[in-house]
C-alpha cells in the first residue's frame, strides 16, 4: 500500500538527535562585588532548562552548564553549577571540542567588578565608583573554535529586537539565533511565557506568543531541522 | 494545691503577641541597572519570612513587606510586594507609625545605580564605571520617628561581627538586634541555618547553629519577651 511504501522510506524520527551531544548553557550569572552582593540580571533559566529537557526528549544526550536558578533540575544527561560569567566559560571550553550542538541560552554578564572585595563592603560613603571589566564572550569563542558545533545564540533586547539579533548572528558566525524582547509585555525574562524570532542566514521563523515548555519544544524540532539541514549539506 | 495556685497566677501564655502590629522586612532589594541587569545580594528571604510566621503565631498581626524571593508565601495577615530599596522604604514609612513592633530582617541595597538605563546597556566598552547613590537607611529612619516602635534590626557581617552589630545598636537607637556572620561556615545567607547573636542595651543572648525556622521560633520569644518587658518598665 502506499502508506506503507511511505512509511518504509520514510520512517516516523521519533528522536532525530539520538548520538547528539549538546552543551547548554541557562540561568544568569552572578558577578560577586563581595561576599554578599553581586551584579545579576532577570534571567529565570526557565526557557533553557525547557529548552534543555526538550533536546533531552529528541535523543541528545544534553549536558547543561547552569547559572543560579530556582529550578529543580530538568531531565538532561548532565547538569554542571556555576556562578560567574568567568566560571561558565571555563565550564563551556572545556566540554565545546567534544559536543555536536552548542546552545547559549544563558544570560552572561557583559561585565564583572574589577576587584571584588574580600570582606562586606562598608557603606559610609554618600555615593560610590563601581569599575568593572569584560567578560569573555562564551558564545563567539566557541563559534570561532577552528571546529566549531552547530552554534546557536539567544538574543534579549529591549529595542530593534530582529536587526541586533541578525547582527550578532553574522558578527559571531552563528548557525542560528533566537531573538525576544525583553521589558515588554512579550513574555521573556521572570515571564512563564515567550515569543521568539528565529533567524539564520538564509532564513527565518517566527513564533508567537507561548507558554514556555510548548516553545521549547518547537524550537528543539527546528534545531533539530536545521542542524540535520548543514549535516546533509556539508556531507 | 500548689500547682493550680500557680497557674492562675502565671497562666501559659501562648500568643503573648495577640493583639500586637508588627511590620517586618525580608529579603533583598534589587536596583535596576537597566531593563535586564540589577545589583542584588545573597538574602534568600528564609529567616526573615520564618520569623514572620513565628510573630504571627505567637498572636502578632504580622505585615510582611518582601523584596524578590523565590519562597512561598507565609501564613501571616499580610504580603506586600517590593523590589528596590526605595520601594520598601515608602511601603515600610507609610505603615510604621501604626506597627507596635519593626523587624528589619530585609537585606536592603546600601547603594543604588544613580540613573538606571531605560534601555539594555550595550556592551561596546572594554571596562565601565558604575556611578551609585546611597539609598535611605530604612531601619534608622523607623527607629528616629518621634514615637518610634519596638524596633529590631538585623547586622549580616563576614568580620568583626559583635562589635559592629552592637555600634550598630546604639548609633541607629534600637531595641535589639540579631548579628550573625556571613560567607562563612556558621549558616546564614542562602543556608538553611543560621547560629545568631542577640544584643540589647544591657543584655545579650546566643543562639547557637539550628534551623531556620527552629531559630525563627526561639527569636519571636524574645522579641516578645522583650517587647513586654520594655512595656512593663514604661508604664
Amino acid at each position: 500500500e502506499p502508506l506503507e511504501i511511505a512509511e518504509a522510506l520514510f520512517p516516523p524520527v521519533a528522536r532525530p538527535l539520538a548520538g547528539v551531544r549538546v552543551l547548554l548553557t541557562a540561568g544568569p550569572t552572578r558577578e560577586p562585588l563581595d561576599p554578599v552582593r553581586f551584579l545579576g540580571n532577570r534571567s529565570s533559566g526557565r526557557m533553557g532548562f525547557a529548552l534543555a529537557e526538550a533536546l533531552e526528549a529528541l535523543g541528545a544526550r544534553v549536558t547543561l552548564i547552569a547559572g543560579p536558578t530556582a529550578l529543580a533540575a530538568p531531565r538532561v544527561t548532565e547538569q554542571v553549577e556555576v556562578e560567574t560569567a568567568l566560571e561558565m566559560y571555563e565550564a563551556v571550553m572545556v566540554r565545546a571540542a567534544d559536543c555536536h550542538i552548542f546552545v547559549a541560552t544563558a544570560a552572561v554578564a557583559d561585565y564583572r567588578p574589577e576587584t571584588p572585595a574580600a570582606t562586606k563592603i562598608k557603606k559610609d560613603a554618600e555615593s560610590l565608583t563601581l569599575h568593572l571589566v569584560r567578560n569573555p564572550d562564551i558564545l563567539a569563542a566557541v563559534a570561532a573554535l577552528s571546529q566549531p558545533p552547530f552554534t546557536v545564540g539567544f538574543a534579549a533586547e529591549t529595542d530593534h529586537v530582529e536587526a541586533y539579533a541578525r547582527d550578532k548572528l553574522l558578527r559571531k558566525g552563528l548557525d542560528m539565533i533566537a531573538a525576544n524582547r525583553v521589558g515588554g509585555d512579550q513574555g521573556g525574562f521572570e515571564r512563564p511565557e515567550n515569543a521568539l524570532t528565529v533567524l539564520w542566514r538564509d532564513g527565518r521563523r517566527e513564533f508567537p506568543l507561548m507558554d514556555k515548555t510548548r516553545l521549547a519544544r518547537a524550537l528543539a524540532q527546528l534545531i533539530a531541522e536545521r542542524y540535520q539541514g548543514r549535516h546533509a549539506a556539508s556531507s
